[in-house]
């Protein structure tokens, strides 16, 4: 049995205890946060498990084999590291931290340490995405057009970070899982309607060496919530609609076949192929369940989790080349992954 | 009685027929089309209306007030230039014209001759379009942060014009019609994905001198067709859903007040009003009717139509700036309108 | 070249002349009114079309082959009979007649003449409906538990039939071409909200032999338009909803397994067998103009219609039925079709 | 702080255990479930809550205040009777009681005993019911015209009750609580598709003596979920979708004006009032808490919660006539509350 540490009780932290606490493998031993008035409920509805306001105490704590970090970003790095100091496994909350030169470490403290470093890229352990890997894997969309994300509500304003570190890096997780190829530029644009405050709405474009593009778009101020991803290719397209109760996914057996149309000055001869659609059944296993159990499985086989440090890494070089593109309305930033 | 000639009777045409034959004020007496098998099933459905192939016979056809121009986009200039010349109102499909000297020669010459020059921006003839103007007008949306629109689908490609002349054109007239300010700067990014064909996916940033961003996605090759826009105020937001059979438009009592909290490091002190929604009765008067009947009225009493020479030049120049961007992956254009 | 005339110009009229006048192998030649201003629009739009406003000098009209009725219920029995008396052919619109007696004249004289006599069930010509039959022939759905159809909007009032012979006729001339048994029994409920007006809101539950029920919901009153139908099968269900612009159809590969649950007093062993689900792709032609081809085909070849004044007969039937059982608050009422 | 002991821990018990450890005024301190293996996550998850799987032990537990009974319709009556007979509060889950006699006797006890008993007819409490009865009850809908209700999916299949007892007693208790008039006659029908179990899908008619009715459609065995409530009146309608993640209330100032139309046969003269639709903010506090805070104030401040052993005996009283009405295909039972 797993013996769990979180640190972090505020928006997130309650369902990784909640996740961790009924998953087979693990248990939750110890909870901290700054501040007491959030332990409370905890200790209401968990009398057993141990509330403190001190992470270093609860890192330390002899009966905490692994720690789980959901603080603000800035405290990722610092917490993630004396972690892995103390000989301990840790999963870090998205992002994996604060800059890219962190994250290295990270992984690179990791490594050196032989522990288990991964990142909760949350949806990566849903089955609609781990399904369009598959679908996209074995070539049924036959080659990839385009990838376009849209994840939009009216959300929790944060001020340490914007809205690309806040909600963008979900679509580029899921991007980076599904598709073939890794993006090589980007080009950003985005704004802040907060005096002095992150920008709230930003439109990521991302370039590929392939014929291939993607797009981001995420917003947290809008009056309706939307979370649609299309994917378009040469042989079928997906759109994925993660509020769809059910048929989160369906496949389309759409596209065209052009050919110069001699006879029509106005408009080619574009044949167009429109078949059947099917929603593949999915399994609604909670993603935090999954991901709780692939943690633990990770730590005692010593495997790689499928959201290492690595990936953790990529996804923030995308965000600061992002920002750094928006910074100037939209210029072209190259991209290293 | 208001006699009108229409010069192309491909996708658009029988459209422009049908409504100008209902119309109270007008009616069709001639249509030409390059192409002879087109103009059978009229003949069947319209035995007394005049049938021709050529262009020049119609627009000098005595019986023949004034003209409508629904033919590929790079005929649009001289088939209008020779209309006015006849002396005769244009009313031209979108674009006005494939460039904007050619667009802004069109104007000086109806100006000249003090004849209408209509373009057939239809969606400004709709009430759910109307209705956003009057709402914006009145300053019930507060001030503007954002206008996003998203028109896809499983398109008609065309080999003359990429997906911005022929769908962001919409997007971008509706905006230009219902925004209180007018964009300053575009960066937009693309692509094809038939060899040798224009883009048939496009996302488009625009900027503003204000605190305002405006962004338009367009794309041909979707399995699904969504016509959505959200346009963001400090008030309040609307959403259009131009499929919606019924409430198109949804107008939302959200937003945010933001201020500092001391309390929270994770999160700051946003307090957020979620109000009541409503969907405002709307008219269902086909656009194209109200089109029909505002050309006619314009030439009857010679006033200046609500889509003039003038938007139909501010349309060619956004588009041109942002196929210019679009050709530099994002890189920034100036916009002069 | 079938040479039609219509009678009746009001709600449906304008529908079937612009189809009969499209369909390659037909073309309206007269049409009749009562009311003169309804024909004014007609010769605007057709001024090549005979307007009159005398039935009886249409149906003698000697340029009229075959006649088709859009007029109010109470007439369909003399219009069609004197048509059939004259020779010819005639289409006539749900329901065949006010009452079985007349419907089965009308079959009659037919037969006995040896003409066409075909009912307007416009659905049955919808490529949906047609697939749906074809679906549960070939056992994809495997014993058809039930049927369940609901068909509600702000409707058009009428004086002279109620909402079951309005709307209700649609649901059960769909359920009857596409289920393999035929009703035994109807047990119906509604209410009239309009002082001295005929029922705006009905509920018809129909009893089968085999283990199978069907019921149709039918309002004039509601604030939104739903077109639900429902098919319960052990082997598949059906979802076809008539306002989905391109998936009208869902086939469903769900059901149960049913076995004893020895362990658990509260909850038997049930096994929900939850698998993909599709939407086949479906032709989008109008089906009035499939039925307008149809109609023309089976007199030119002489045979009988899909919707021919047997299934008329077994729709006013099931009618009376239900009309019957409603004035008795739900009595049951044995069928005999 | 009340002490609060649960009696089944199946598919509702762990609901009602989750809210009252998190409600303010109480705490479960006990849970019983005759299987042990479902107390075993109970165990994990709440090291501090004794689990039993003796009933008698539970209600005889000196540490517990109240008791929350979640077992097999079966067992209501006699688990609450002994309740009441130790002197505790109790609250049942819906169906109060099997029958309306037994119903009867558990509201005579209570009252006797002067003890709180409560039925959790959950959906009363919450805000989009509230908020519906406070239109009903300020006249907004004017005449209350229908009722009509339709909760069906692939549902838990029970071998101890019907669909009825299982999932039309919310419909019915929903009306109870928002309309202002009592039913006086029913009329079901209705069937089973497995063998000698009960019924899975069943039609439900509710007459009135004023111009209202009502109908509840469940089904047990359809391939989707829907939860739509329409309420038809004479100034305004409603539209009540659970399933809407926001907007699940939506109000329509739609309706109609009739008067006799002399000039036109086939229809008569009606004015169709189509006005704006708005849907009013709701409060998502989940409703299990706020009926679990309301069992506590209930029984602090010794007064009757709304939904009462009085509601739970109509609840009863329905489903007998309706399931008496259902035995005999339709047949009206007048009904007595």
């Amino acid at each position: 049995m797993l013996r769990i540490g979180v640190i972090g009780y505020g928006y997130w932290g309650p369902n990784l205890v909640r996740n961790f606490m009924a998953a087979p493998g693990s248990s939750v031993v110890a909870v901290c946060d700054l501040q007491d008035e959030r332990l409370s409920p905890l200790r209401k509805l968990y009398p057993s498990i141990k509330a403190t306001k001190n992470p270093i105490e609860l890192i330390n704590d002899s009966t905490v084999d692994a720690v789980v970090i959901a603080t603000p970003v800035s405290s990722h790095f610092e917490l993630a590291m004396a972690t892995l100091k103390a000989g301990k496994h840790v999963l870090v909350e998205k992002p994996l931290a604060a800059n890219s030169a962190d994250a290295a470490g990270l992984i690179e403290m990791a490594a050196k340490l032989k522990l288990v470093l991964m990142v909760d890229h949350t949806f990566v352990y849903t089955d609609a995405v781990r399904k369009m890997r598959k679908l996209i894997a074995k070539g049924d969309l036959g080659e990839i057009y385009y990838y376009d994300a849209v994840r939009v509500n009216l959300g929790l304003f944060q001020h340490d970070v914007n809205v690309i570190w806040d909600l963008a890096i979900h679509d580029l997780s899921i991007m980076d899982y599904v598709l073939p190829h890794r993006p090589v530029a980007i080009s950003a644009t985005g704004m802040s309607h907060v005096q002095g405050q992150p920008e709230n709405v930003a439109y990521i474009t991302l370039f590929f060496k392939e014929a291939e593009i993607a797009h981001v778009h995420v917003n947290w101020l809008t009056p309706v919530k939307v979370r649609h991803t299309l994917i378009g290719g040469s042989e079928k397209m997906i759109l994925y609609d993660d509020l769809e109760p059910s048929e989160k996914l369906k496949v389309y057996d759409k596209g065209i076949t052009v050919s110069p149309g001699p006879e029509d000055v106005y408009r080619m001869l574009v044949s167009y192929r429109s078949g059947d659609m099917y929603a593949p059944r999915l399994d609604n296993t909670e993603a935090l369940q999954t991901e709780a159990i692939h943690f633990a499985d990770c730590i005692e086989h010593g495997t790689r989790p499928e959201t290492d440090g690595a990936a953790g890494l990529r996804m923030v070089k995308m965000i600061e080349a992002a920002e750094q593109s928006l910074r100037n309305r939209g210029a072209l930033v190259e991209l290293d992954l």
